[in-house]
């Protein structure tokens, strides 16, 4: 029963090649040395490589200090542009105290460092944007410096400033003891792609605003900063528009128990805005839109069998003005509730056969002048709803659909690439064509396979595409997507994590040093474990234990 | 991203061609009104097809009878050997009462029909079983009638009565106010096999009891009757032993935090009796076996690399006398234990190579006139072991490797089948030779895949094998084993449920009436949302929802 692990497998071949250098004359190249190092951690020493996502660049020493919570103050830097009363950093502070004193509610403070020496992380930041909302141009970019009795946190955002608090609360470690210690250490820091999502799918199943805020929690620890809310679909519309509650009303699950209220709305936004995490709403239309028909009336293509219509109905029909009039106030709703300046407008799989049955689509196109060419409605039915949103100073990210049939939208549309096969040609297209990318068709984590299939989210090339390096530019991040057509609040959590935040890292950290999955197997068995001490339910990766095991049931 | 799902297109296929049948000159198949009850069942309206697993034979009718949980009643028949004070049933008449008044905790009882009109389940068993373990020859054969304002629940064993407990909870459901109905329903309901499994293993990862406990609690809902707990392997041995303490406090994960107290393991004893379900502990040897050299010095085969011991060591050393004493005295203390007159052996994947290096070995192979027959040994290990449970009164299943290498074994020795490939010419070959066989080899749902993969396990055919019938009576049963290598608490009951109650369908139902995995969708559907409301985390089968989701986090 006992199942062939490469990793481990691989580690230890690489443990006794390490040690045979080291016997022998002694020419150990550097993958000996990390190798060794890899050992080292194995062997359960703290280093500064237990951070998940690997930082850019860091230094640090066995030079450590004890931490006690009865003597461990976060505050600001003099310079510093934020001052108390920063909404942002002051949740951080109380969030990670608990976070690093993990056993502080229980009350049991290790008793060996009580001559209380206390210990600063003194936090500065150039721009007071505590009140705002990240966006994408937000650096979060930090510098972390340790040394005795003090800790140095330095970035031009409190964005940045929270990033290096999750790396800070990272290199806190605890020994056999109990007690609390963080080693000397220089961090400088900074995400390799600005943009870093998860998707969550709420219409496929419906997931509770709790599971939600718990997932925003753990992206924060994996340092992902967009959530991407694919909130209504076929299945289900549980978003309660003010503008037309009947969507919800007639198109969720259930009316009351189903739906996110405006309020619930406002929760899940102003919780991510507290860990740097913007929320990008899709509306996906025209195609996966059956749960809108249901509470608004001649928004679908009635599809017609012959001569007459076959009580089924297609995709938004694109022919009818009341579609623009209806999608406009409801974008413009849309528009206010999510702060963002990015929404997600789909238009991904709209399938023609309801189009092309419909008589007065059919007379639509003779009118356009689109002769038989679907994909000429499809288009103009696109540019029209980008349009409405971008006169709602919006950007529009779309799926790659849009593209591929319709190279002419606005230059500053995101084009979001999902379909798994030939996404690097996809990748050298559309750059060529100057647009900016998100790249999901790799990370489609919904997608399980029996084994440690988080090799396949970790050895993701990006940038690995034919083009020009103003090309590679445009590749703005990566999205790693949780489609829920088997996933709930039952199982979410598991299936998410670890698995994402191998994404994360591919995502955070520099490609050089994050290349190997045999070195990334013990940092990331560290991390899990650590998720899992936080009340994140990540599952294992392989045969083995946490010190703190999931409790729950 | 729309997944195509055979058993949702199917079904609504059916549907329609339903419906055509009825429209047209009407001659409608048994197939047709089959499916007409799926579509029944599909919108809402409740029939006895709810049960999961499905009941041998059912009569149901629409008249329906509301229930009241301030006047609702279990109670003993006057004909009952079993009274009141019956352990087993004072505790499920409890259980049972919270599992089918679900709100009742919190308070909101439905005011609709508070006339109190009296409902009594009067269970009555003619052997008063009530104080002993549930064995391999009790029966769980029950009737129920579902008459006005009373139940009858008629079995031969309190086993019986708590398998017509579960099905009548089953049975009770509530209108759109909230009120409690139960329809006028006969059942006469027994398994198909006596042996119907779910292999734990708690080595590969540690499980905290409370998820072993919570395990049992689903297991019962899906009629399982056996917890084969692989209680220990090569990554630890959490068993608390009282005769070998060092074998835990050195071969676990953790000598405290992650091993089963003599207590721990009495607890999960008496709360599976209490289910009917038996627990038989594995002590998997002699491979298998890397935990336990750690505390029990010279028991595992010293590897030897040319002339010298290379360090490492094999399976248990099958040469010294020392072996088959510590055997003995671990057995007899594992037997006192666990009442079961069962206990697994294991005695798979046992690897020679070790052996072969070791001169003792060889030494002893000459001696015993072996050869080089490695087999030979492994089967000299083995009688004896099962030699010495032998003499405990206990009957020994073993892994389907001891009867492949070694036919010559106690006739009521029971063979475990998990080789997936040929599973069935394992099962003639064995069967043929007059043994008892269990089968687990189609149902290691630690594998998993993406999609509906329960469909694997519904539809094996465990008799589908060249042989006699008197062959097929030899099958006692089958089991669903959840390997560890990718499993702790964090992910354990999402996988295990309701993937299992798939298998558990295949060993209690009749394979004729459950032949059909579209026909069993909307009703897994349906029991996998009472699992999520009785507090498990059974994950969705597909696109949907339950009325109550799960609200954990």
């Amino acid at each position: 029963m006992v199942q062939f692990d490469s990793a481990v497998v691989a580690s230890q071949w690489s443990s006794m090649e390490v040690i045979m250098c080291m016997l022998s004359s002694g020419r150990c190249t550097r993958a000996h040395l990390y190798l060794l190092l890899l050992i080292i951690i194995a062997l359960g020493f703290h280093t500064v490589e237990g951070i998940w996502p690997l930082p850019q660049t860091v230094t640090t020493s066995p030079e450590r200090y004890p931490l006690n919570s009865q003597a461990f103050y976060f505050g600001y830097g003099r310079q510093s542009a934020a001052k108390p009363g920063c909404s942002v950093l002051d949740a951080a502070f109380k969030r990670y105290f608990f976070l690093i004193f993990q056993d502080y509610t229980s009350g049991n403070v290790p008793l060996r460092f009580n001559q209380n020496k206390p210990f600063t992380v003194e936090v500065s930041v150039d721009h007071d944007d505590c009140e705002s909302y990240p966006n994408e141009d937000s650096s979060e970019r930090y510098n972390l410096s340790v040394s005795a009795g003090k800790a140095s946190l330095n970035a031009g955002t409190v964005w940045g400033a929270v990033r290096g608090l999750e790396s800070f609360s990272q290199l806190v470690y605890q020994d056999e003891y109990g007690s609390y210690f963080v080693n000397k250490t220089e961090i400088d820091d900074f995400p390799r792609f600005k943009f870093r999502g998860i998707l969550l799918d709420t219409s496929r199943h419906y997931l509770p605003v709790t599971a939600i805020l718990k997932t925003l929690d753990a992206m924060a620890y994996s340092k992902f900063n967009v959530f991407h809310w694919h909130i209504v679909d076929d299945p289900s519309f549980p978003y309660q528009s003010s503008t037309f509650p009947d969507l919800s009303s007639k198109g969720a699950f259930h009316p009351m128990t189903h739906i996110y209220t405006q309020s619930d709305v406002r929760r899940v936004i102003s919780h991510a805005r507290l860990w740097g995490i913007r929320v990008i709403p899709e509306f996906d239309s025209p195609g996966h839109t059956q749960s809108w028909g249901k509470g608004q009336p001649d928004l679908l293509t009635p599809c017609y069998r012959g001569s007459t219509p076959s009580g089924t109905f297609g995709p938004v029909n694109p022919v009818l003005p009341s579609t623009y009039q209806f999608m406009t106030k409801l974008f413009k709703e849309v528009s206010s509730v999510f702060p963002d300046s990015y929404i997600h407008l789909g238009g991904d799989e709209v399938g023609f056969s309801c189009w092309k049955s419909n008589p007065d689509v059919r007379a639509f196109m003779q009118k356009m002048g689109f002769g038989g060419n679907f994909p000429k409605l499809e288009a103009f039915y696109m540019e029209s709803i980008v349009n409405i949103t971008s006169a709602l100073n919006k950007t529009s990210i779309v799926w790659q659909d849009v593209f591929d049939y319709h190279e002419k939208i606005p230059k500053d549309t995101v084009l979001h690439i999902w379909k798994g096969t030939g996404y690097k040609a996809e990748l050298s297209r559309i750059t060529k064509a100057g647009m900016r990318v998100v790249l999901a068709a790799p990370w489609y984590i919904n997608h399980i396979a029996y084994g440690q299939d988080w090799h396949n989210s970790y050895t993701v090339q990006p940038l690995n595409f034919s083009g020009t390096d103003e090309q590679k530019k445009l590749v703005i991040g990566g999205e790693v997507a949780m489609w829920g057509e088997y996933v709930d609040a039952t199982n979410l959590h598991p299936r998410l994590w670890p698995r994402a935040s191998a994404g994360a890292e591919r995502l955070w950290s520099d490609e050089q040093q994050t290349s190997s999955v045999d070195k990334a197997f013990p940092r990331l068995q560290d991390f899990r474990c650590l998720l899992v001490r936080r009340g994140i339910r990540a599952e294992p990766l392989f045969v083995g234990h946490c010190k703190h095991e999931y409790q729950g049931i």
